[in-house]
This record gives C-alpha cells, sequence and structure tokens, in this order.
C-alpha cells in the first residue's frame, strides 16, 4: 500500500483527496494535518467520512509527515505550498503541490502573484497535466515535485491543446478566447459573499474579467495568443469551458474539415482514458463528469469563418484538482492511471 | 460473477442500477431492457456510462431475461411489474421488483392503487427494507420474490421503527406525522410540468397532500397511527423526512431521556451498517447521503412535551431505490450487505 | 407624503422595506440609518436600487429620526430594537418593529429569548398581524408600537387561525403540527456556513427542530396545542408551511365536510385583499407568491381521519416581514390596505 | 387609457406582458387569445394573476382583436406572427411583434431561418432597440410594426453598439466574441428535456453553439465581424452577455484609456435610462436586474491587449422581452419610456 499523508484536510481540495483515496485500493492515508482541528476526528468534522476513516486530525512537524507518507498531497491555499516543499524536498518526500505555487517559474510565479516567492530555490517542478506530461509516468524519469494543474487551466488546456500543438503541419491558431464557468466549490469551504446562497441563485457573476491569474499557465502551456474570462454560476461542481479558437485563414483556407479536426483530437488523445471525445455536442455538459476524473470534449465549426467551438467539461474538485493528483500519484508509482478513479458520473 | 439483467434501464431507477452494479466486484450486467431504445448502445442513449457499459439495450422475451441472469431487477413503472413477475417465477428467477407491485397484499394493493392487480396469484414477496427484514439475508430462506420499497416509507419507516417496535415494554407511540420533502428525480426520467425548471426552482412544492399511495406502506410496516405529507424541493436527489412522534403520556410520564431513546436506536440498528445514528443534528442533511446508500437519522425530543422529532436523510435513489435493491440483492446471494455500496457521499 | 425613516438599512428586511416603500405613492423615505456604511450612497451599497434613491446612509441620533419621520420602521437584530424603542416612544414616534422584541411580554420575551429585556417599561405593542388585528386599522385607535410578527408565526398562524378561532361553535382544534419550509434569505445578509451555497444547494436543513423561538408567538395567537420544526431549503425567498390539524373527535363526528371548512375560512377572511384562498392544490407554492404581500392557503381534509392538512405559502421578505410592516402602515395611516403592495408575483 | 391587445397569452413572453401591463398606469387590456384554454379564466390558469385580471383567454378573429386594441403584441412562437401581421396592417392596428418573423429582411429572414416567410410582403417593421432606434419616439414618424428585439441580441447589441458606433472617429472593432449564457425560462413554458430540472440543476448546458439563428440580428444591427454562442444556466430568469471586444491596434496604438472607453458609452447611452452603466463590475450580474426593464453594462481593459470585456445584464424577459416591448409602446404613444416598468429588481 501507498502511504499517502495529506497537509491541509479541511479544503474542499483536502477533503476530495481524502474521498477519493478511501476508494483506492493501493492506498492508505497515513496522515491528514489541520491546524484548527487538530485532534479531532476527520469523521466527525466532516459527517460525510464516518465511518470510512478512523484518523485524528493531526498538527506535526513536516518532516514527520513526510516520515510517514511515500507521498505528501499539499492542499493548502496559495502561498502557503511554498513554505512547505523545500522542507519536504530535503526530506526526500514525493511531493504533488494542489496550490499554485510552483505551476510558474520563479519569477514568472512573482509578476503573476504580485507577491514573493518564499522558495528560494528554482525547483524542477513537472506541471501535472498528466494527459500533456507522459515523463510523469516514465519509469526512467524520477519525478519529485508535481504542480498540480489549476481547475480553470485544466480545462482550457485540455480543450485546445491538439488544436496548438497541431499546428505546425495541420493549422494555425491565430487566436483564442476562454470563456469559462464554474461551480462556486472552486471559491472553497469558507463562506463569503460571492458564495451566499442569496447571491448567487438565479445568477452568473463574471469576475476578474480580463486579469484572472490562471490565464499565466493558460499561456505557459499552449504557448498561444489567448484571452481568458471567469464566471461563477449557481452549482457546486464544475467547469465548463467554451474556447473560441480563431484558425489563421492561410492555415486552411478556412475549408477545415469537421473530420480533420475530429482526427486531430483523437491521435492527440489516443489512449489517454479520462478524455472522452464527444460527437454530439448535446452529451456536453458538468452532468456527465460530476464527481469523476473525465475532461468531456467536444467541439464545432462555424459555417463559413474560421471559428471553432471547443467545449470541455470537467468537475473542478476531481479533474481539476484532487482526481487530476490522484491520477498523478498513479503515474508516478505506476500504477494503472484509471486506479481509484475509473467509475462513472453522478447522473442525475 | 452473479449474472443481473434489469427489465427497464432508462428510467432514473434502472440507470441507477447500472452505475451501481457496474461498481460492483460480484456482479456482471447481463442484459438490460427497453423497448424505445431497442438496439441503440446503453452508453449512447446515457453519455455518464461510457465506456463503463459496452451492451446495448434489448428487447426480448421475459423467458430470455430469466435464462441470462441469476437475479433480475425489475425497474419498470408501476402496474408493469405485475406483468412479468408470473413468468419470471415459473422461470425460477429471483427477483427484484422496484415498483409498487408487490408491497402490499393483492386486496390493498387494490383498494390503494384503485386498479385490478393483474397478477392472479397472491406471492409471497419479502418487503425488501433490509435492516427490518433479516430474513432477506437469512441462507435457510429461500428468497424469490423481493419487493423493494418506495423511497418516502424507506426514510420514513427507518426513522420511526425503533420507537415503534420498542413499543411495548418501553415507549409507547401514540401518534406519527411523517412530513417528507423529496428530490425531484423521484418524480422520475421524464419531463413535465413538476420538473419543469422555472416551475421548481426557488419553491418547493407539497402534493397529494393527505392522499399518496405510499402511507400504505408505512402503516403496514409500523402498525401505528400514521399520517403523511409529501413534498418536491428545489434538489435533484434525496429525501429528508421530519417525523414528529407523539408519545403516550402514560408511557414514559413525559420524562422520556434522551439517553433512553438513543439506546433505542442503537441496540434497534446494532450492526447495521448503512444506519448512520447522527448525534449531532447540524451534521443531519442530504448533503452527507448524497449518492450513497445511507440513512442518516437523529432525533431531538421536545422539553415539556411528548413530541420526539426524527429526522431521516436518504438519497432516493440509492438507499430509497436502486441502492437497497442491491443491498437486497448482497443480502440473498449472502454476500457482504456493503459490496459495491460502501463508499462515502458526494460532498460538496 | 408619509415621512417614512428606516433604522437599519443594509439588511434584507431593511432593504426590502426600501425597494418596496419607492414604489409606494403616498410614501417618502426620510431617512436609512447604517452605522457600516454611514456617509455612503444607498445605492452604491445596493445597485439594484439605483437610480431611485438619492440618499446617503447616516448614523444620527434617534431624536433625529423621530424628527424627520411620520413613522420608524426598525429593521435591526433582534434585540436592539428595544434599545431605540423608549426613545422613539417619548418623541412620540409611531414605530413599526420588525424585530422580536415587542412580539411578546417582557417575561415571555426573557424566558424564551434566554436574555434580559432592556427597555424596563411593558409597552403596549400591537401584533402586527394585520387580517387578525383589526385595531390597527381602527381610526379611534391610535396605534404607536406595532410589533411586526415573525416571518414563520405569519405563514403558520394564517393557515391555521380560522379553524382555531371557529373553534368554540364549530370544531374543536385538538392539536397542531407546524413544518416549516424557509428559503434562506430569513437568515439574513450575512455570509454564513448554513448560507454557503455547497452547502444549501441540493439539500434541505432542518434547525432548531423543537426549540425555535417562533412557536411562542404561534402559541400566544392562537391558543392552541401546537409544535413547531422549521426547515431551510434552496430557495431565496419564502416559506411554505404545512399545517398538520388535527380536530377533537367529537367535535364533528370526523365527519366535517370539505366545503364547511372552506366557508369557515372563506367567512374568517372576508374582505382581506392579501389571503387568497386556494381551491386547487396544485396552485399553492411560492411562485405565486414571489415578491408579493400575499398569503395563499389551501387545505385537504385526510380521508377517514381526523386531519386537516393546511398549507400557507407566503414571500417571507414581504408578507413575512416588510410587506406587512408596510401593510400595517397603510392600516394606522388609514390608507388601503393594499397601496404599494398591490401587484402580482414574479412568475416565473 | 390605451387599450391592449395579446395574442398569445399563454407563453412566458404573453404571461410577462399581462403582468407588466396590469401595472401600468395608462394601459388597459383588452384581450388575451389563446386557442387551448379559450374561455378559462385567465387566473384561473395563471393563479400568479388573481385578482388582478377578470379576463377569460378567448379566441377571436384577429379582425376583432385589432378592433378592441390601440396596440396588439404578439406573443406567438416564431413562424406565426406572420400569420396574424397582414391582417392586422390591413386593419390598420399598431403591432408589436415579440417573434423572430420581421426582424430581418423576407430573404434574409428565409436565409436563416431556413423556412418560406409566409407573409408576401415585405414590411417595413421598425427594430424595436429602444435606445438604438430613436424614431420609435420620434411623433413624426408612425411606426405601424416593432420587430421586437431577440433576447441575445438585445443584451448583446447593447453591450457592444457604443464601441462599435463610435468606429469611425475613436476605435475600430476588429472582431466580437459573444458568450451568453442564459436562465431557462427563454426555452419557454413547456416542459422539455432541457427544461427538465434534474438535467439543468448543477449544470451548464451549451447549444447552438456555432449556429443559433440570433446571430443575424446582431450582425444586421451591429455591421461588424462577430461570432457567438450561446448557453443555458441553471436560472430561471436573466442573460448575462460577456463581448470580447478586439480592437483594431491601428485604432489607438492599444492604448485606449479606461476614461474614454467610459466616456463613449455614457455619451452613447445618455440619456437613456434603462441603461445603468456600472463602474464597479462587482455590481454587474442578473440579480440587480432581476424582473425588471434595465440592462446593467459594464467593461474591462485587458491589460497590455488590444481586448475589450463589456459584460451585460438582463432579465430576459423583461428587457429582454415584454418589458421592451412595453418600452417601445410607450415611445410610440408618447408616454414617458419609463412608464409602467420603472421600478427597481427583485433582490434578493
Amino acid at each position: 500500500m501507498i502511504e499517502a499523508g495529506i497537509i491541509g484536510g479541511t479544503g474542499y481540495t483536502g477533503l476530495e483527496l481524502i474521498r477519493l483515496l478511501l476508494m483506492h485500493p493501493r492506498v492508505n492515508i497515513s496522515i491528514v494535518t489541520s491546524r484548527r482541528y487538530k485532534g479531532k476526528k476527520i469523521s466527525d468534522v466532516n459527517p460525510h467520512l464516518f465511518p470510512f476513516i478512523e484518523l485524528d486530525y493531526e498538527d506535526v512537524a513536516i518532516k514527520e509527515v513526510a516520515d510517514r507518507s511515500d507521498i505528501v498531497f499539499l492542499a493548502v491555499p496559495h502561498g502557503s505550498a511554498m513554505e512547505y516543499v523545500p522542507e519536504l524536498m530535503e526530506s526526500g518526500s514525493r511531493v504533488i503541490d494542489l496550490s499554485a505555487d510552483y505551476r510558474l517559474k520563479r519569477a514568472d510565479y512573482e509578476r503573476v502573484y504580485l507577491r514573493e516567492h518564499k522558495d528560494k530555490e528554482e525547483r524542477d517542478a513537472v506541471y501535472g497535466l498528466t494527459e500533456l506530461h507522459p515523463e510523469i509516468a516514465d519509469p526512467d524519469t524520477d519525478i519529485a515535485l508535481v504542480a498540480n494543474p489549476g481547475c480553470y487551466p485544466t480545462g482550457a488546456i485540455l480543450a485546445v491543446a491538439p488544436l496548438v500543438r497541431a499546428g505546425i503541419v495541420k493549422v494555425k491558431v491565430k487566436q483564442v478566447v476562454i470563456d469559462s464557468k464554474s461551480g462556486i466549490s472552486g471559491a472553497g469551504a469558507e463562506p463569503s459573499a460571492s458564495s451566499h446562497f442569496p447571491n448567487l441563485a438565479e445568477n452568473i457573476v463574471p469576475y476578474q474579467i480580463t486579469a484572472h491569474r490562471h490565464v499565466a499557465e493558460m499561456r505557459k502551456e499552449l504557448q498561444v495568443n489567448l484571452s481568458f474570462t471567469p464566471h461563477v454560476i449557481p452549482s457546486i461542481r464544475g467547469i465548463l469551458t467554451t474556447a473560441h479558437v480563431f484558425l489563421d485563414a492561410d492555415s486552411h483556407g478556412f475549408k477545415m474539415m469537421h473530420e480533420e479536426i475530429e482526427e486531430i483530437y483523437r491521435e492527440f488523445y489516443s489512449g489517454k482514458r479520462f478524455i472522452r471525445l464527444r460527437k454530439l455536442l448535446s452529451s456536453l455538459s458538468l452532468s456527465a463528469v460530476r464527481g469523476t476524473n473525465f475532461c468531456d470534449i467536444g467541439f464545432e465549426i462555424e459555417k463559413g469563418s474560421n471559428r471553432i467551438v471547443v467545449i470541455s467539461a470537467i468537475d473542478n474538485l476531481v479533474k481539476g484538482g484532487s482526481g487530476q493528483a490522484i491520477q498523478n500519484m498513479n503515474a508516478i508509482f505506476g500504477l494503472d492511471e484509471g486506479e481509484g478513479l475509473w467509475f462513472p458520473g453522478l447522473v442525475p
């Protein structure tokens, strides 16, 4: 059994890690930390986990977390992970960081997040978008630190990557507009004005409409001219990404055929079991991915135009967070990538 | 592997059976029938099931369903199951009927449902409320036909049974008022005025407020003076049951202590793993049971009164339907009762 | 024009007063107070009110509020109103208090709310359930202080009063079980765990199931054996009250006819324009009262039983709060009771 | 009083016309037609309208509707209005058509809607986006037929028009991507799979992602390179439009200042009372326009980019439908444009 430690087990990311790891046949949760709930039974604080977990929340030295775990998940707020990673690395731990702290180079991080990066070293973190980074599963590569992608970038990059990467030979993407719609669980477990039911129900709220920091991850991975605007919808889970992709007129004389694009996607995601390409756009919505690690993708080419609209749907807490972290863990330990994650969505 | 056949695989009950059985380690789905979708891939019609099931919907003779299955689930509308059961019984099938057709004696059925019972024989169906009918799991009893309980009765009976059954020696229940609140999935997969989003959102709708037919099941099992009123809430899944239980003044001099009642429940549900007794009422809501086979129960005694309010929470499609059917199947086949059903709820 | 002052203009009650009074043809809002937002434009803090109100929030002496107003609405938290009322009374103001502070006798208040009542005087407040207290509109009675009813009591009392009051001559109510379901706006504008979207969506939450303080108002007005249990539903507005009313067997030999009960209600509410008696229970839900001052009421007699189920639907912020306060103001000033409140609900 | 007739009074558009016209001080509803409900009391079929309207639904000859009305609203499905308009025009009626039938030239209509236009004449309908078509209110112009805009085009055109129209002198819009999110009431009062609560709750559904017909109206009015993709969100009312507007680099050297754009909008909408320009994007969401005729608009310029994101929020049934129709009626009859429409939104 893989002993898995979780630093920060009270937020939605940490709780989802617990929920999913409890169903993982090859993992034992070794420790879950929380300062606030130290000494309390995890299943008392979170009654849905009763009687699946016997552990109490602990508040111990990082070194001890490392010693008791084969892998450590960091499910702490942005800006906090960088306080733990140096010591975890020193202890020889394998770490999957679900925060934003290691997704960008230090200098980029400081520019985008407008704060100092407290880790003085430039760590060689791999960007944990498993489908695009096969090196994570490469037995010859020893992955010490995975920077688990942000929820919005996961949906956006998976939607657009095949077109962008196919670029040189087949199509040329000129511009991408990412318009994303997220459930409110992405904003965390703490009550706030934006999660206040009367403010969100019967509503949809745009925010950080030109300056959301996740755009940096998208641009880094995709290397394309890209804009991003997020919204919060009155749902608990899920991110639907609408990617408006504009091709260069010259790249294909505006005559790109549906079958060719389909082939680009099929080839690009060949063997990637958590990507489900959907022919019928009517099957594309948050429902079918609810509670799962799938990313459902479909597209439509606008007639007489150079626009392709690509839609992707994920559960922000699973594929957009804790599920993807476990997928990365599976890859690192040489397990089947679906281990513990292979089940259908909660429909209806 | 147990070969399980499902008659009627397009409604919410049938789909939930498929979803759950796909995760059951000891079951193989042998056949799923549908007249409307005959010949279509199940995962085309229900994209959330892709790629978990390879089967097409079929429309074959009942005899063939029986031949290809060790157990047959009937997930057809009320009034239809009685058309299949006689032939299934003749074929020697074990049958779990999720409809209302065999929950009452024939005569009672005809009185309550105001229609003729087409099965001319009085079948010896066991009422599949697993916790109250240990005979289902008794290896010496050969159960051929299980009448799976209705969703409302499941929540209501489990909430109140310990008090009623404890009756003779400890307390005497004088009267019970069951006020239930259900998610709309209980009304089925077919669009209707009551499931029309603008009619249900920001609303709660009482219906059949004195004459819902499920009351017959409750009275039959509980043998107590009982009233029932259901409501639909703007949620997909779940039934919250508020049972207002009035004790006879003489039974305990109005001085029943919290600990005594707690003990009655603890004892009654000792060893019943899907019943979670909740001390803190704040942990009692639909969230913690979402997608699960649990029934969470808690209570509070009104000070200076003979009223005990018992709350139960279930997922209407799981413990109130398909999950309970599988729990019954597990019992019949001598499996652990949690097999395929033992996982925490989808929170948040 | 009636000059109306509002003390506490940032909570849902205060904001709803503003919204409704802005549409009232005979009222001018003279002042709105807020400590937190003192000096800020009301329509900056609450953009839905732009450009309807020019005022800034103010924080002035109570005396000044009184001087600038013909009537003062207290829309402050429970326990605060009693700090303002003595001085307002001294200033000769007419006051409508939307808090709980003057709904019960001082001694009862202290027993139920478990705190000292800071107003040393026993004020002669009238309970502002306009339909049951015609003295409010009596030109010969000078009403100085109205205790506006709680939201739950409004729905509960209006549902049951005709049966209880009809008691001596026609029926005898033995017992009433009030099971109420409220939108979350009743919990106020401040974010909290209970109003956190992921906690409330797809859920229904029972709370204070045997000990909610509003029961005291219900018992005081109805003088009947009555139990009360509230729940929060995933809706913004509205309270649906399910009143299970048990009649004394002797009172009518269990043979009360539908028409007789209907007549009792019709007579009781004759001329009360905000009570809509609904024959078809299918028209009884929160939708039709959304945003309005109506209380819709319907009932059904259980066959072969002594139970009558009465359903009432109100908008908790209007008839259950600010609308009723304005209805009281209309009565006091001799206006038509519908002035400023006479419009249909927001459907869908 | 203006006598207003409504052809098609059972859909959401017709019902919203009734709701709003009932509060209009200068209008009397003269007749409401419905084939299905002919002879039934309107307030029986729609209980929220009781007791505000005494009329029954009627099914009479078009000529009679014309004779009994000063203005006729057509609230019938697309494709039906063209059956009524010729006769209404002949009868000398003034007509406001809420369907799509007269929004485009006949030839364009047939190309976009893929069906024959049954009205053989090319009518001179004015496009009823009141803010952009001051000729509607021009007393010297006699408007016989108003083509009331589609719900999506209303939100989209109002968001983008100032930038596009300012074009020649100040900025040059190169490309516009309209990504819209609508409440489900836009899909009508008839239950369907897309309005089925379990399909829409906890979800967001893209549809007709490159080929929605409303794009034709947008292009016609704006004359700009424009793409459109709509989605349905789990809300009853409202459309939030996210317009990603890309300026020509040369037009302003990428250095357009916030103040300049703001000035363009302020000037363009000077005196247009139903347009509320929002400085704080946090005040921009569906809440503040719920139930109102407002269109709230705000924008943000992306730093170091040629993208401006403009957000608009409307209530699809009011400003996006029936409210705008009444605004047009007010203009035609020389009334204040806010008559009957000037009230704040239902918040919370």
